[in-house]
């Protein structure tokens, strides 16, 4: 069924195209004709096919191809934290696997907004995937180009701006883009035009109607938009679940007003280095009340320096002062900001409070904001980081206690706001666990929308469009998790996780024996190692007698019965393992090594 | 200092007090009275001693010592369950090395109530005090007594029953106590008077004045306790940041009605088998609806028949069927009740949402209820969960739907009430974390409370009483964490825990290396065994190539410079890590072996 759809286009043919962007008429367009537009590509037996190769089982990682007729456009390449029964893993990206061998038909690449869970597999991926364009907004493609610094053995990207008035014109595609709002500028939907109908996919959002330094959505083009007919809509679930209307950012600003001018001392914020608008507030409402303002963090710092440079941020040059300076200024006028507010390790604000530090130390006196909602998982290390703050004499304002954390995402009045919009034929759930793709489902239910037409679908679950009948198959491709593990990109990886979990819970130990190659006798006592297991010294008694044990094992057994070693291993393994249950209840890992001499 | 308060009574002498309870008059004895009658105990050089020695630094292993003349009682003894740095860990207890050497000075141990962050000390710390006698409500102490079940080598508890009319002498002590609503019966405030003052302990509590099947908090009590004077009040921090006052029992039970009729099918409901309050109302309210209850969980059964026994639940034992019956009813006349609203492990709703139940299996049309809030650290645990569910066709519903969740604990406008009933000379935040404490301290001093007469103390940190004058001294007793891993029990365990993280994150390798003990030479190829390190399939040549350089390293050596094998195993261990970082930017745990034959 696959082969069916690829016809391979020249690689010539697929550049001319892949280019081919022009302006918009300042009177948009009319899909009617858009859709008119593309007869010529239509062709009688092929069907549009959705996938959401990541985003649909999970927070991150959100990667959505759409093919037709050999035409392939990915939008968005994000990663994923890990969970935790993944130790050691340092992140985890959209699997490419169905796009192996059909790496010339992808036409490009759109990227809807600068956050990690939709960029950060893109070093990974991207050369895989044989470089295609990528599209983006200015903003979106400045982080992306910077992030490559990171990954220096890398051939550059073929990567374009875009304006939001522009139209791409991709293989069988024809792409529009539509502003909405987030907490990072340059989010926007897109509108990808297709023979068989126009689907949108709505990246992350809010409708906001007093943003901050930004234009509210632009709810008269969506509604246009809508208005031309649209197959299906592809809408974020994150915070659909929640009643009602996403706050505004003009909301958020004037709680930080009241935080920064109530601050008695230094004001601390930690937060997210992308999370831009918010670092945008917090300079203008600092540089409005007379306070300077110290960053740190080498990221928070590069994306400002773009932010600025673009023209997103505005702020006198004054305002901005090195870390190392802030003791030239009194303490009610300094406002210091960091990233670190989820508790990270390696983090500024955890260092900070932690006294590691090179300049800052928290002092009696200090306000510490976290100005950003705690991911599930980093609640513990939150607090733990929170009872530091105070133990060193700290205030400490969370969103609990007042408002100000990221607010980014659509909530269920926004979300029935955008379906009464656009009025898709179908809706389709993208962007959270599978619990929330169905609150999210459930929202739009509520306003009448036909269960049928929504498709509440896995990670690489094909979706079909035929003829303006939509369809969600049975038929999936590979979209199992692929680990980034230091310098390794893997798939398989789940052995060795399993390996990492059991020696996590009750550490291992190591038998080695050494034995005479011919008779099988041991030549000297057998060596015991442990890790992680139990307390050795409070276990001594324990291991001499588990020596013991092995060895008289080992002489009872008939080297004549071993075969190879595996034998022996096999029964040291066993009996180790179950002595060590009966002893402790814990299971550690039992490595046996026999070494013939 | 210590050895002045400590002056050893006969056994004889203490036997006789701790069992010298009476009933307290109809008429409440005045505090005034009560405080003078201890002018016999008075010393005029010592003074009252206070140390929480766990349950100020975390939500979990609450226990508080009370110390006068060589008298001490104790307050709780939980447990806590381990954090994300402690893998392997069963759970945490509090530290009684003060104690040590004093077992015999020990009049007696309170419990608050049956939760096991309040009793799950008990197993392992009781035996090691020498058994001393046990005081609590009858729902308390029969909990206590079942959980001993599971510990067979024990001998039988020394435990009693109290009611709240009784007075309890133990040592320099008189005890009280008063009734306070929580989520499971039977939760009780601690009035300890001592020749210093009154000290009040509030266990766990709210307000609730409409309670479902108990009766409300007992206010007039608490305002003539408060009346007749009381030095200190330690209490409960765990919702203290919250504004407002906690719901009634009698809300949760409405939204559980409708939750009970409204479900089409059968509904589900996950709870934890403590959850006693909970546990009742979905009883009684199937009951009233005409459905049937099918529980789940050994723990659920045992404390349902406990509390059935005891009265505090009042059913048709026609309401509760054998979970093996559940199909000889319609769907929507079946409730089933199981454990694991937690994701825990092997508990019954994550085995039945896996499919790995004897009797349940999800079928379309069942409504799981999370009847209790999330524990921070599980969220993703019950994220996971949730998405399996709805895979399998269930509706599930959480609190932040429709309000189900605990809701146990104080917030700040109960706190106000309670600091005015009481109106203590000085107010102790206890159970919650360092954060935790700030904030219910912020709460108290905002009805002007003066700062300096709040205690946020540290765990094992003294707190001295004496002429009517507090102090948070510096002296610290031990309140290092105590691990139960598997039979092991210990405070020594920090090694083991930093070797179980380490080979958590990037596993393992063992480098076997067999030398002819006269020469030094290499007998055969270095044996090389990794676990959890990278998947091996992968990185063949990386062994290969690693291999070769261990050889190389050891041939190179001079056997002569070892003194031991000490000396080439540091090498070995050194060399494998840079090289392996270089490669792959992970660091396993190097364990170099060196057997010489």
């Amino acid at each position: 069924m696959i082969s069916r759809l690829t016809q391979h286009k020249t690689g010539d043919s697929r550049h001319r195209r892949a280019f081919e962007t022009r302006r918009r008429d300042k009177t948009p367009t009319s899909g009617q004709e858009s859709r008119q537009s593309f007869s010529r590509f239509r062709s009688t037996e092929t069907k549009l096919r959705v996938a959401v190769l990541g985003g649909l089982e999970e927070v991150g990682r959100n990667c959505t191809m759409i093919e037709y007729n050999g035409d392939i456009i990915i939008i968005d390449m994000g990663l994923q934290f890990p969970e935790e029964d993944m130790p050691g893993i340092d992140y985890i990206i959209p699997n490419i696997g169905y796009l192996k061998g059909k790496e010339k038909n992808i036409r490009g690449v759109i990227i809807t907004h600068a956050h990690y869970d939709h960029i950060g597999g893109i070093p990974h991926l991207i050369p895989a995937l044989g470089y295609p364009p990528i599209y983006g907004l200015p903003l979106t493609t400045a982080i992306i180009k910077k992030r490559q610094d990171d990954f220096r053995d890398l051939r550059p990207l073929n990567i374009h701006n875009i304006t939001l008035n522009d139209k791409l014109r991709l293989g069988s595609f024809e792409l529009e883009f539509f502003h909405l709002n987030h907490n990072i500028p340059d989010s926007m939907g897109v509108v990808v035009h297709t023979p068989e109908g126009t689907i949108i996919h709505s990246g992350d959002w809010k409708f906001d109607y007093q943003p901050v330094g930004e234009a509210p959505a632009d709810l008269q083009r969506i509604a246009q938009i809508g208005a031309s007919g649209v197959l299906a809509l592809l809408s974020d679930s994150t915070n659909a679940s929640h009643p009602g209307h996403q706050m505004s950012e003009s909301e958020i600003s004037s709680n930080l007003e009241e935080i920064v001018s109530k601050a008695p001392g230094r004001l601390i914020v930690g937060t997210f280095s992308s999370l831009l608008s918010r670092i945008r507030q917090i300079i203008e409402i600092s540089e409005k009340q007379g306070k300077i303002v110290a960053l740190d963090g080498y990221s928070m710092k590069s994306n400002i320096e773009i932010a600025k440079e673009l023209g997103y941020m505005k702020f006198n040059p004054k305002t901005l002062i090195d870390l190392k300076r802030i003791d030239d200024y009194p303490n009610n006028k300094v406002v210091i900001m960091c990233t670190g507010a989820q508790g990270e390790k390696n983090a500024s604000l955890m260092r900070i409070a932690n006294g590691e530090h090179r300049t800052v130390r928290i002092i009696p006196g200090d306000t510490v904001v976290f100005s950003s909602s705690v991911i599930p998982g980093n609640e513990r290390t939150v607090q733990r980081l929170k009872d530091t703050l105070f133990r060193k004499g700290a205030e400490v304002i969370h969103y609990q206690m007042m408002d100000v954390h990221a607010g980014g995402h659509a909530k269920a009045d926004d979300v029935k706001l955008m379906v009464r919009l656009i009025n898709p034929k179908y809706f389709v759930p993208i962007e959270g666990n599978h619990h929330l793709l169905h609150y999210n489902a459930k929202t739009v239910e509520s306003l009448g929308f036909p269960k049928e037409n929504i498709f509440i679908a896995d990670n690489g679950q094909i979706m079909e469009f035929f003829r303006g009948t939509g369809k969600l198959t049975k038929e999936k491709v590979p979209a199992d998790y692929v680990f980034v593990d230091g310098l390794g990109v893997s798939d398989e990886t789940n052995v060795v996780l399993r390996d990492r979990q059991m020696l996590a819970e009750d550490g291992m130990i190591v038998v080695i024996a050494t034995v005479n190659s011919k008779t099988g006798q041991l030549i000297q006592n057998p060596d015991i190692i442990s890790r992680g297991f139990v307390f050795l010294k409070e276990n001594k008694e324990l291991i001499e007698d588990l020596r013991h044990r092995v060895k008289k094992l080992i002489h009872d057994s008939d080297p004549l019965s071993w075969a190879d070693t595996n034998n022996i291993k096999n029964k040291i393994r066993d009996y180790v393992g179950q002595f060590l249950f009966t002893k402790t209840e814990k299971r550690p890992m039992v490595l046996p090594v026999v070494i013939e001499v």
